[in-house]
């Protein structure tokens, strides 16, 4: 359908804190959203309606940060220290889709639950493997998600068996890897260059990734200021840079031309965050991670209010689910205990701001996608929360709050750039 | 059926930090554990077997701290500060169960949430509403679940329309209560004497509900240094007393003679502590509450390793789910953050510890509850976690881990006492 309208309780966030809930009809054509009626005009009555009266409707939800090998054993092994828990799970699981099979059924299951959940929009880590990465990209593609996908960049810092050997092969992989994925037509699910982190990648290997990602005109995604150990680490490593963000940023891997995003940002010093709200680098909070890796509470609410480009990331596996509605909840939750215990200057995340983050802060990487605005790609999800309904009634704002909080809601129908994918 | 066997993953937690896995067959008689048997003996063959093979199953989940009425918002106003949250939402809603149409279909839904969950035994608060309260407790034995459930004491500190007149009518209406209850046949869910907490109710009650604990024999629960401001305010209350655990204990309702479940214990000093402990005084650790409510995070690790009795509590409604795995899961997330944030000293509770606060620590409370040992009640949960298998084969550990982490996952069947409620 190029043109057609869907009713339901439109809800978004035109602004951090703004919660809007409308109900009434969305005109949607070609793919974008076209204009918003409380009721339905006499001249719209011959255009075809998808009925989602009382439902709850929100834009697409962004996930900024995520490994998708790394969903197979999600949820296991949240006991174990951050070094032990990469040798012992991350490293092994990852090498193994080195095998074409195993990629492809073990993706299979991860696309299917991603379809389900309420993202439609990603950057997501693959593994160090060009061809298990193509077909991650293909099985998104297919599915009719939208976003970006890193073949890993490592040639250092990690075991024998799960690293490239050194920065010519990487070089030669990435561009093979960039090459394929513009023989095959998957314009939707484009590359986004992936170096795992400054440890894992040597500097002249950092510096050939800046000149290809400028080059090809690519964004950029990794990880920073994730712990204060691997804040130093990076110091030793990289002497001649002041704060960690430079290691990225002194080969054109920080945002500015460059669109990046950042995993993490939780111990980012004066200078480091000075640089990333000038040149608009994006910071995937990723609240779940934050409680179960140990390595702190990222000060969401100061990056958000203070004028920060940041959405929300389930960094699966560190986090332990797919569900950005969940994320959300723990993106409150550690936000109540930073507040409590780190730093009382900054008041905890309202629903209305982890909603933002969740949409219009992450989808705005993505173009105009997160709201239901006028020129916005309709990207939607249709809320069943039948199995929540208790004996009284809530308003929009709080069944927003409960599908958040009690999980158990499912997702009834999903729109991608228009499309409907479920 | 008297004499039955049941076949399945038997993963209980004997003692704090050991988890025990055992596929085999267990023989229950009248109700309780009789033996386990990695293979099924010749002399059994004849027994009646529920064969959940391949199945987990873990004993009941005891949850030592809820407001049943608070139910109905779940998960909804988490962005008010605490006061406001109880003048806003907890009074006015709790009010409403005078109303006995109310009261009836606002416990069904509640009950019928708490039957499908994989909760067994439960310490509940109910509202100040004797019938309401007689009901919620008739609802609960008819559902074959167990348990205490508090009719609520409060003359003071809260507003004139959920408010008990004075001490008088107060304990008539608790001693019609208990009255009442006896003359049912209720014999599964018993009465536990309940003032709201210090602030709630004055000495004269305080003391006059002391003297019932003791003549009926009753056990008492309420509320215990949460939050700085609360131990302030109680000091100032009762400025005779040195601690806020000497306001419940001056009167005999702080463990001893009087089984007594405090909820919280966050902020509890060496004097308070060292009476919980010699008193046997439980804990009910409320983490999922601890995220939601600013308050802080309770020493659990501490309380667990040096010998206090504790348990989990998921403080409906200042906890958002009534589902204990997921507030397992909350356990041991906060308690990474109190290690990183509060207390180094205080290692992170591991999967194994949070599984046994869930079950053998809060079980013990309600007698020879919460392991598969000769001897114990057979309070079972048997969980279907078909939905959460993935490309890789998962250890019992690390499906239980899966199944608290993970969500999503279904109570197959569940058992209290040997008899199958679901």
């Amino acid at each position: 359908m190029r043109v057609y309208l869907v009713r339901g309780v439109f809800t978004d966030a035109p602004e951090p804190g703004k919660l809007r809930c409308r109900e009434g009809y969305l005109l949607v054509e070609d793919g974008r959203c076209c204009a918003f009626y409380p009721t339905l005009p006499e001249a719209l009555r011959g255009v075809p309606l998808l009925d989602f009266s009382h439902q709850l409707i929100t834009p697409g939800l962004s996930d900024l940060h995520l490994h998708a090998p790394q969903y197979s054993y999600c949820g296991t092994a949240m006991d174990l220290e951050l070094m032990d828990w990469l040798s012992r799970y991350t490293y092994p699981e990852e090498a193994r889709y080195a095998d074409p099979d195993y990629a492809k059924s073990s993706y299979q299951i991860f696309v299917r639950d991603l379809l389900h959940s309420a993202t439609t929009r990603f950057c997501a880590f693959a593994t160090l493997h060009t061809d298990a990465t193509l077909e991650l990209m293909t099985q998104l593609e297919a599915a009719g998600l939208r976003g970006y996908v890193g073949k890993l960049n490592m040639n250092r810092n990690s075991p024998d068996y799960y690293r490239e050997p050194d920065t010519e092969c990487g070089m030669a992989e990435t561009v093979r890897w960039l090459n394929e994925w513009a023989r095959r037509d998957l314009p939707n699910v484009c590359p986004m260059i992936t170096p795992r982190f400054t440890p894992s990648v040597t500097d002249d290997y950092m510096e050939a990734l800046g000149h290809l990602a400028a080059e090809r005109h690519l964004p950029m995604q990794s990880h920073l200021s994730e712990n204060r150990d691997e804040i130093q680490w990076v110091q030793s490593l990289c002497p001649d840079t002041s704060f960690y963000g430079e290691t990225y940023a002194r080969y054109g891997l920080f945002g500015g031309d460059c669109p990046t995003v950042m995993a993490h940002c939780i111990y980012s010093g004066e200078a480091e965050q000075a640089l990333m709200r000038q040149n608009g680098v994006y910071i995937a909070h990723c609240p779940t991670s934050n409680e179960n890796v140990i390595a702190g509470i990222a000060p969401a609410a100061h990056y958000l209010r203070d004028g920060y480009q940041i959405g929300l990331g389930s960094d699966v596996a560190g986090g332990h689910t797919l569900n950005l509605f969940e994320v959300m909840t723990a993106a409150m939750q550690v936000s109540k205990l930073r507040w409590r215990y780190v730093d009382s200057s900054e008041s905890p995340l309202t629903l209305a701001e982890a909603f933002y983050l969740a949409t219009t802060g992450g989808g705005s990487f993505f173009g105009k996608v997160g709201l239901f605005e006028p020129g916005y790609e309709f990207d939607a999800v249709v809320l069943d929360d039948a199995a929540l309904k208790n004996n009284r009634a809530f308003s929009p704002a709080e069944r927003l709050e409960r599908y958040a909080y009690l999980g158990g809601g499912k997702t009834a129908a999903k729109f991608v750039a228009g499309v409907r994918v479920l």
